[in-house]
């Protein structure tokens, strides 16, 4: 049995990630491919209950704590969850992993960034996805996707500045440019079905069909 | 203003580091120092919500999970509250600190004691003590002190089996071993009274009175 094929989507929020994301699930098992549609933080009991100390806007912790629960939650993702799952051929889909880290809480700092990276090392073997495709739209259209969310972008890190979420958005862009062979860029713009048909196109080399 | 001393209690389960740690603040008091007491996992409001998830005897997470949210409750703990202490003079007197993770986590693995110390070096500076009691019994002693507890001993890691604890005490005292210079090895055979005068002897050299 071959292994799985591990691809990630990446982004800012509201950016439509988890709707891609269930989409793509949606047309590789129309191909008969066994997949697991998952995300982050969170994908495991354990994942999840840390998720909710990370998202709980009351609870006042430092940048440093922050990507060592990061680095937790993704460590019981990638041992209970993927790491099984393409042991066994299963592809897996998950909305947002590392990157998000390095996005986030890298801050652009190179010395933190490397710290990132060892902690993804320590704590889950360093897995890379084999595919990544990074959702990127003009930051007026992010604004106004998130304004109609009507109150659901209040959690700890969704409910930072404006400011906060274009850097993370230029640090996605210097991460994706820097490992050209592994990230696609996807337009976010159009509808989900516009979006979703780029998606598939970038992932022919994968699938196997035609571009 | 001088900065603080860094003062840790380690050691199995149930050798009475909690009732020495709050003896030891006292006497420091006492002597009209300024005493933080506080312990480990905990110590903020941040860590002490990693600490429920830690304890929690329902949650099954791995050993590189776990590693890294004790990782991550120290960094907050040591940000917010034993690294500002220290800085304004004031002495920090903490129940469990690296060794503990070193001795539990570590599980005897080269590698994984590497990794422990990357993760300490990340989150929190590599901060060590200045000072560290090395609280020992002998299992016998110790398995009837917990016996008494009548149930306290049922959390996901003071849970497991005697084996495991014996294991755990092997390791605190090669800690010890290997770093003599900081750690002193305390009998916890006694009374309170009787272990409490063991400490403040062996404190002599911090306190600046006579041995």
């Amino acid at each position: 049995m071959s292994t799985g094929r591990f691809i990630t989507l990446e982004g800012g929020e509201g950016v439509g990630k988890s709707t891609q994301a269930a989409m793509l699930a949606d047309a590789l098992r129309a191909r008969g491919i066994d997949v697991l549609l998952t995300r982050e933080p969170g994908g495991t009991p354990g994942a999840e209950a840390i998720r909710k100390l990370l998202l709980d806007s009351e609870l006042e912790i430092g940048a440093r704590t922050e990507a060592l629960l990061f680095a937790a939650a993704r460590a019981d993702h990638v041992e209970k969850a993927i790491a099984p799952a393409l042991d066994r051929g299963t592809w897996v889909v998950c909305d947002r992993f590392i990157d998000s880290s390095r996005a986030y809480q890298g801050g652009g700092d190179d010395l933190f960034d490397d710290a990132i990276m060892a902690l993804h090392n320590i704590g889950s073997w360093g897995l890379m996805p084999d595919m990544t495709f990074l959702l990127t739209a003009d930051n007026e259209a992010v604004a106004q996707r998130l304004a109609a969310r009507d109150g659901d972008n209040s959690d700890r890190i969704g409910g930072r500045s404006a400011e906060y979420h274009a850097a993370v958005a230029d640090r996605f862009r210097t991460l994706a440019v820097s490992d050209p062979e592994r990230f696609a860029c996807i337009s976010a713009d159009g509808t989900p079905g516009e979006v979703h048909d780029r998606i598939m196109r970038a992932m022919a080399p994968l699938t196997g069909e035609g571009g």
